[in-house]
């Protein structure tokens, strides 16, 4: 086992990580910018290595530094926590370089799984299912019926140069698509110089569910169910629960094997997530993220493990401490992610916290980096803690959230906290009936 | 259901049966003494009423005081937390008489148990295990030497009449014996003019090993397993851990089966816990406490579940939430009560609390009715909170805790906090090696 391990990370999540490496009985290095001297990691940490100013680049995400930092506190190993360079394959690839273990997956792993068509080939290829759509370009009307007809309506056509909406037309049936397909092509050639587009299968209402694998990296692989993590607001996750609500038991079983086994035959290390858009009982993949995510506290909730602990063990090539059969979901949990920000606009609002109290009591977690006094600087993510909550049910941990939300007390500074209190007054929130879209067409309706 | 409910207590158990309330849907009531008007407790409820000043007879014990406010502000039903009223007959004798519901047993079987030699003779009706003992006075040394070989050495000969220490002697062998029993009468005609003794086994090395039960009031009872809270100085408790370190299944299953059918053929309704000390396999029943303990989360820690919820559906007859069958042990739990003491002389340490941060993370509860700025008052028990632990095994749970402790910060008062960091050092709190002497030695060396 490692006896020391730096942190290339901030806030909470390196506090996460330093409460797993004390533990073990592993001494942590915190690093950190200029700004972040007095954050609660800095203070946490047995040791601390300021490494550059402010701004990410010339700090948490500087490679050089951070293995200075390493080499001069003796540190064999790094944990990345989420953000920053954790799914950056260059920077596994230096840290190798150096003889420093990386807590996660390898530099082969990440590169394939970064890249958006060499991720959805593998998945493909290891049985993982991707939305249906067509094999590359559709180069004429005449294909594009084809296509569509075979897959069934309604279908989106997407520009291959595109992104950011443009060149994206969806057509509900046979007699919208040669418009739809027309006018895709001309936005897409206007947009990027380049009129090829393709068609898949368009979801209307699909919730995103994310499945949590680890892997030893000797070929066995395990998976710890989903969450749900369909309230988003511009792509930000906001609220995560796990399991799903809307999950049946045999979908997460048969789901859960395929994610497993395709670790497996990845010979796949340490924690990652598969996501998936679901609709009608159909899971489409979306993307791997090969690092531990903001949400894995609900995960460790339902199932009684400590994933950063696994992590750590893995990377120092012990194996994980449970299989699959050990793994039984317990409860429900919920978290909320408490951001420094204005709403109804979701400002930033960073400053100093005059007053933090956290709420405490039975199934309540608290991960952040907070505390009175704290000035909370403006050049990172707004994300300033988490709330977790743990019950024997959906119903108990809905309540325990309101009961503890109530309790947070966080002064000086304006958070999501309000935001979640009028949330778990929706009938929808409360019978867990919410589509990836639900939020921000709420947030419309109610801030309007 | 009850749409509202007062709580006849004070501190961080008070806020423990707040949050019950809250997350069940369910108004609360706080009482408090003038010394309390900003305690925490008064601020969390949806309700406060000053029932008197600050000594606890004139306000937390008052009981003429209590209904009062249970009629003006129209509660239904009272919780008692621990200590105070939680173990009156007459109390509850009087709330039945006022038509308010009472949470916790029947009037009469907390006079049953509140009796010594009564809560005895019902332990063993009920197939609970004794210590073995003379029945009733010994008068001469014949008899004595009978009784005693017949239950085997060593034995303890002590005054009926007698307390505190006085006419108790130790005999370890039947030579011993003719000048103990001598010297136990003389002291005892003595101390009390009654110089009647009895004799009883005498364990060595117990340990404090407690059954969590809980009855439905209508014939049914379970058990949640055992509690260890040998860790003791002068009688009070300040550790406990579940399970048991030294308890194996088997007895578990046994011992708990014995008291799980004894409440249910007492029709007991609610919490109640049946202590014991333990030695060599052997349970030896003390007394059993009628009302939720200071130590219950432990419990609720390993079994997933909510005691005070429950006691709450059992006073308005719905009975609990599980059977014996849906309780299966998950891991391993500790608690460590913070008292505002001054170690190592343990003298109360009340005044203003300049600062307080609970730790966070992964497997962390903290109850407590602190906050930065509260005034600890001089009147009333010095717990102020409690930190619990819960990890996958015994192990997890030791090395959470110390990180945890680690973590917490209450500037302005000394509290017990060093108390915990310095036994967590011991080879024998580690090894789980201690019987309830352990602790009152181990300070006296370390602090003599």
């Amino acid at each position: 086992m490692f006896d020391k391990i730096l942190i290339a990370n901030r806030g909470e999540i390196a506090l996460r990580v330093i409460r797993a490496c004390r533990e073990m009985g592993i001494a942590s290095v915190a690093v950190h910018s200029t700004a972040d001297a007095d954050a609660m990691h800095v203070r946490m940490a047995d040791e601390s290595v300021c490494i550059g100013p402010n701004p990410s680049s010339e700090s948490y995400l500087k490679v050089s530094q951070i293995i200075a930092a390493c080499e001069v506190t003796g540190a064999q190993a790094i944990h990345p926590g989420y953000g920053f360079l954790s799914e950056n394959a260059g920077f596994v690839q230096a840290l190798e370089d150096h003889g420093i273990t990386f807590i996660g997956p390898s530099a082969e792993h990440i590169r394939m799984m970064g890249d958006k068509i060499t991720a959805k080939e593998t998945a493909k290829r290891l049985g993982i299912p991707v939305v249906p759509g067509s094999a590359g370009g559709v180069p004429d009307i005449e294909t594009a019926q084809a296509v569509a007809s075979e897959m069934g309506f309604p279908v989106i056509i997407k520009a291959t140069a595109g992104g950011g909406g443009r060149g994206m037309k969806v057509a509900t049936s046979l007699e919208d698509l040669e418009v739809a397909f027309r006018t895709a092509r001309s936005e897409a050639k206007a947009a990027f110089g380049n009129d090829e587009v393709y068609i898949e299968k368009y979801l209307e209402k699909p919730r995103h569910i994310e499945i949590q694998v680890f892997g030893d990296g000797k070929g066995r692989g395990v998976h710890l169910g989903e969450r749900d993590c369909s309230l988003q607001r511009r792509h930000q996750k906001v609220l995560e629960e796990a399991p799903g609500p809307c999950i049946p038991p045999e979908e997460r079983a048969r789901i859960g094997k395929i994610c497993a086994d395709a670790i497996g035959e990845l010979g796949y290390a340490g924690a990652g997530t598969i996501e998936f858009l679901y609709e009608d009982g159909e899971f489409y993949f979306i993307e791997m993220n090969t690092r531990l995510q903001v949400e894995h506290p609900v995960t460790e909730a339902i199932f009684g493990v400590d994933l950063v602990r696994q992590q750590i063990r893995v990377a120092a090539g012990l194996g994980m401490e449970f299989t699959q059969d050990d793994l039984k979901i317990n409860g429900h949990a919920i978290e909320v992610r408490i951001n420094a920000e204005r709403i109804p606009n979701f400002a930033p609002c960073p400053g100093k916290v005059t007053a933090f109290h956290a709420p405490g009591g039975l199934g309540v977690r608290i991960d952040s980096a907070l505390y009175a006094g704290y000035k909370i600087p403006p050049y990172y993510d707004s994300l300033i803690g988490k709330l977790i909550v743990h019950g024997a049910d959906r119903q108990e941990a809905l309540a325990r959230l309101h009961r503890a939300l109530g309790e947070m007390i966080i002064d000086g500074v304006d958070t999501t906290i309000p935001l979640f209190n009028a949330l778990l007054e929706e009938p929808d929130i409360q019978a867990g009936n919410y589509s990836i879209h639900w939020l921000e067409k709420w947030l419309k309706a109610k801030y309007a």
